[in-house]
């Protein structure tokens, strides 16, 4: 009997404790041997679940138990999580999570603890929800060189933009209804502000690039400025705007990483990515493209990836994965304003002249209601902190830059 | 030093020798071992490549070096494949594959052997090209029952279809160009007819349903007699025309399992899948949907699943893997006549009245040349086999029936 805890009853622990019990027949065949989930730790009290005899509320039980083999974290959060994880790891038991945020801070030092621990650290629910892409990409990178992984990672923020794009709703108007869908937090800041996103990033390059990408040295601007004139100069021309978190391996081996609103053709596989939904894009030097595609949250998709590591973990309790990166002695993230991009800009009180002064031939836009004082335009390639600079000196004498979005070719 | 054989120096035989030396570094990490491709069988002579002094035309050489512990097969077909592979299996050597029609039909018995004797037989590849499927498949299943298995599995027919839908091409036009891209082979019945779809819905299947799903137990049909009139009626009522493989489980565990053109949204995921790529959705009880897009075929994609597959096998050497399924004493798969589904039916010289007295309440269909005495239209829901006698009853009295498609919800 193999015996697991199951560490925060939220959202995702309700959801794994559901998904074990109902598809555990075959859980267990897959897996090759029985299990069991000894114990739920969370403080709140669940006295009227079937499950109310495994709760506890301290730690240490779980910890000092050595029967139990695998820890699930699904409590969400750095604290207690991270010092709970890292103990477990060190005593022994291997860990499976679903806390993106955990990952993208602490993944490299617990990773490696957990390898000398001969333990496994897993997190497939932590990017994606459901969506298999921790492992996939995992095994696309066996016999690829991977050049960029490009993504919609956030699913409030791309129900957001779907509900502006398709029903021309303002962002506040969107936002209040994701709200009442239980889509979005109360307070959506973590949403909204692009964060969620650049925590998934993180994780996806980190194991891409097989160095530590951190929070910090990725350019993150959420969608709260997206106004829907932006929305509609995009759609007249052929363009949506996402919420894109994308890292790209230059030529010096450095990366850029941004999470960002981004304009990307309709006809790109990321474009009809609605709702919701998650998309995820791998650009590798044998594969090509390929995408994954899910629902990037949810309480039974993100148990289904919890419960897929445990069963993998359940079946290869001996062996340890190859999943893992370090630490870099120096950050492998170089400045996104030496990258190469075209911008979309949207201004008012600049003519094509001075448009054209700065940033030479430019393609324009155009919209329905398109008052005579406003311009819209898509500039050539150039070197973004070059572009920015043009685009503050277009923004001068009475002119105002209202919008500046990156232009992405997937 | 781990020692491999390649079977075959076609177009992915060659790619898997190429992308091996070429990442080999990287290969090698990722296995935590030295590799070397110490054999590469096939008839022909190759002189001129930097590969020369490995080429054998004896398979025996592969067959009794103790050495050789992995061996890739992709000559494709039936003979000698089935019976070289089973060779390697029972003396002990794990055997990585691209070959479908080898898989389709053989899959439950290599898998038998492979297990008795403790090595593995992988086959990604045989899916997808270069798209992880058969992992992620296997991982989804993990946690989920799997209620159906629907994609887009052959990039040659759904070329031709988007050049019919895209630039209204003939299909006899659009299969031309394919044919002059090298898309489509000289005599393109396998692909066209639908034989290749089938081949991978049966892999999917089996896998994802733990019994062997045979080509000859699948309703399989092409597309050689869609027209334009067809594609336009289609496009004009919000669908697209795909070659959809499936397989779907019913409440009694049976499954129903097809290969044909279907008319499905143009806003399911599956629709936005163009040209030479492939789709696969995944629809769990947890997961809910799930989609996998990539390069279905192609020299680099394919021949990087095969070299993934290869580093998985020499990382795990002594981990037999739980990719498994077995021969059904009954067939798992019952009639698909006795499904429901709904159809678009197009017809000549049959009136509205004849069409409601046949099958009630449909939602009639137009496009733009519409002839007077064409009639197209949606029915409801019904059992296959019911709709089929309808359609047959509708075709009387100078009636013709032209086109009867499944209509699918994706």
């Amino acid at each position: 009997m193999l015996n697991i805890a199951v560490m925060g009853y939220g959202v995702v622990g309700s959801g794994v404790v559901e998904v074990f019990y109902k598809n555990r027949e075959s859980i267990q065949k897959r897996a090759g041997k029985e299990m069991e989930i000894k114990y739920i730790l969370d403080l709140r009290d669940f006295e009227n679940t079937p499950y109310a005899s495994k709760f506890i509320k301290d730690f240490n039980i779980i910890l000092n138990d050595n029967d139990i083999k695998i820890v699930v974290e699904v409590m969400g959060g750095l604290n207690p999580a991270f010092s709970f994880v890292k103990s477990c790891l060190e005593k022994g038991k291997s860990v499976v999570t679903s806390n993106k945020e955990l990952v993208a801070a602490k993944g490299a030092e617990l990773l490696k603890i957990a390898r000398e621990h001969h333990v496994n650290f897993f997190f497939e629910a932590s990017v994606g929800g459901g969506i298999p892409i921790i492992r996939p990409l995992h095994q696309c990178l066996a016999a690829n060189e991977i050049k960029e992984i490009a993504g919609i990672l956030n699913g409030t923020t791309n129900y957001i933009l779907t509900k502006m794009i398709k029903e021309g709703a303002s962002f506040e108007e969107a936002l209040k209804i994701a709200q009442q869908l239980g889509y979005a937090e109360r307070n959506p800041a973590a949403d909204v502000e692009g964060h969620d996103a650049c925590r998934k990033i993180c994780i996806l390059a980190s194991l891409a690039f097989s160095k530590h990408v951190f929070p910090e040295e990725v350019d993150t601007v959420g969608i709260t400025k997206i106004t829907l004139e932006d929305v509609d100069y995009a759609d007249k021309s052929g363009y949506v705007i996402k919420l894109i978190g994308r890292a790209k391996k230059l030529d010096d081996g450095k990366l850029i990483v941004t999470v960002g609103p981004s304009l990307i053709s309709k006809h790109s596989q990321l474009a009809s990515i609605d709702d919701v939904y998650n998309g995820i894009m791998v650009r590798g030097d044998a594969i090509g493209d390929v995408v994954f595609y899910g629902k990037g949250a949810g309480k039974l998709p993100t148990a289904s990836a919890v419960v897929a590591d445990v069963i993998d973990e359940a079946k290869h309790d001996d062996t340890e994965m190859s999943l893992f990166w370090t630490l870099p002695e120096k950050s492998i993230v170089t400045d996104c304003k030496k990258g190469s991009i075209q911008y979309y800009i949207r201004a008012v009180n600049a003519g094509q002249a001075q448009v054209e002064t700065q940033f030479g031939k430019v393609d324009y836009l155009t919209r329905a209601a398109k008052p005579e004082n406003e311009i819209a335009f898509i500039t050539a390639m150039g070197e973004e902190g070059v572009l920015d600079s043009k685009a503050e000196a277009l923004g001068q004498n009475g002119a105002q830059v209202l919008s500046c979005l990156r232009v992405l070719d997937y």
